[in-house]
């Protein structure tokens, strides 16, 4: 227990509405990372639950899941693995598709980026329908690797999206 | 003096060539970040070099930007301010364009990442003809930032880059 005062950090996040279209209430992430005690905080508290579990790589999907999954990895003294858009890694790769609201777009992970069996903790700024962890969690099982945990700063509970994820512990800071 | 061994950084480095297409010897990271003391010592580096700056914001533009950004910001206990393409920050925006091999492109910044005078490091993984964190420069300068840095994980020399940036002070952690 510490004495310090906890943020509340639900009161960081910034509320758009109609964005990126009509009717979407956008959940806005930078009012916390501009925020230096409530970005460590967050920090702080994903690193916490996890800091007993051995990770040795957090993995991450571009491009704001990069902004936890690195301090977070840097926190946690792991490996930093990236996960990326088709064609943006430059070494052999597997490949995962997740749906979209029209079609399907596909996420990628370097084939060396970890040894079978290692512990991997998926990191996202947001769950909605959980599509882009799910294939990025597909990638790592394609490496073998034991997924320990999913975080995530913000869930969105209403869209389901641990439904897609019930096969591994998942922890959100924020729920909406 | 720390009596601890530091890695070569540049060994970390994997040369890849003919990507993202011929005649292009491409400088990957990743087996930087895979490497969980090799990117420990990345960060605490850049650290150190600006520590006494005060640094109240780390910049710095998506997406492998985020990686080194957001772990430096969290380890200096600053906010975190993502500069991103146009159309994908959610909020009212300043946008700088910059020269890419054939044609042009945007990055954007919130107008209101920051207050004026507030002390700004930059970050990006890589310095080449410094394009990017060139009109990176020019959106906190548009917010009236204070820019007290600018660094990169691996500098490419001889694309002279840094001519660019002369007005700042630049690190690089690695030249080729």
């Amino acid at each position: 227990m510490s004495a310090k005062k906890q943020i509340n950090l639900s009161n960081c996040i910034r509320a758009i509405p109609d964005f990126p279209k009509a009717g979407i209430l956008f959940r806005d992430i930078t009012t916390l990372l501009n925020d230096k005690a409530a970005f460590k905080q967050s920090i702080d508290s994903l690193a916490d639950e996890f800091k007993t579990k051995k990770i040795d790589f957090v993995v991450a999907a571009e491009a704001r899941g990069f902004i936890f999954g690195a301090a977070l990895a840097y926190k946690l003294k792991a490996g930093f693995v990236p996960v990326r858009k088709k064609g943006k890694l430059p070494h052999k790769t597997f490949e995962a598709t997740y749906d979209l609201e029209y079609g399907k777009d596909s996420l990628t992970i370097h084939q060396d980026a970890f040894k079978p069996g290692a512990n991997i903790l998926i990191v996202d700024d947001l769950l909605a329908t959980g599509g882009t962890v799910k294939a990025a969690s597909e990638l790592v099982k394609k490496l073998d690797g034991n997924i320990v945990g999913i975080c995530f700063l913000i869930e969105l509970v209403e869209l389901q999206g641990r439904d897609k994820l019930k096969d591994y512990p998942v922890f959100s800071l924020i729920k909406y």
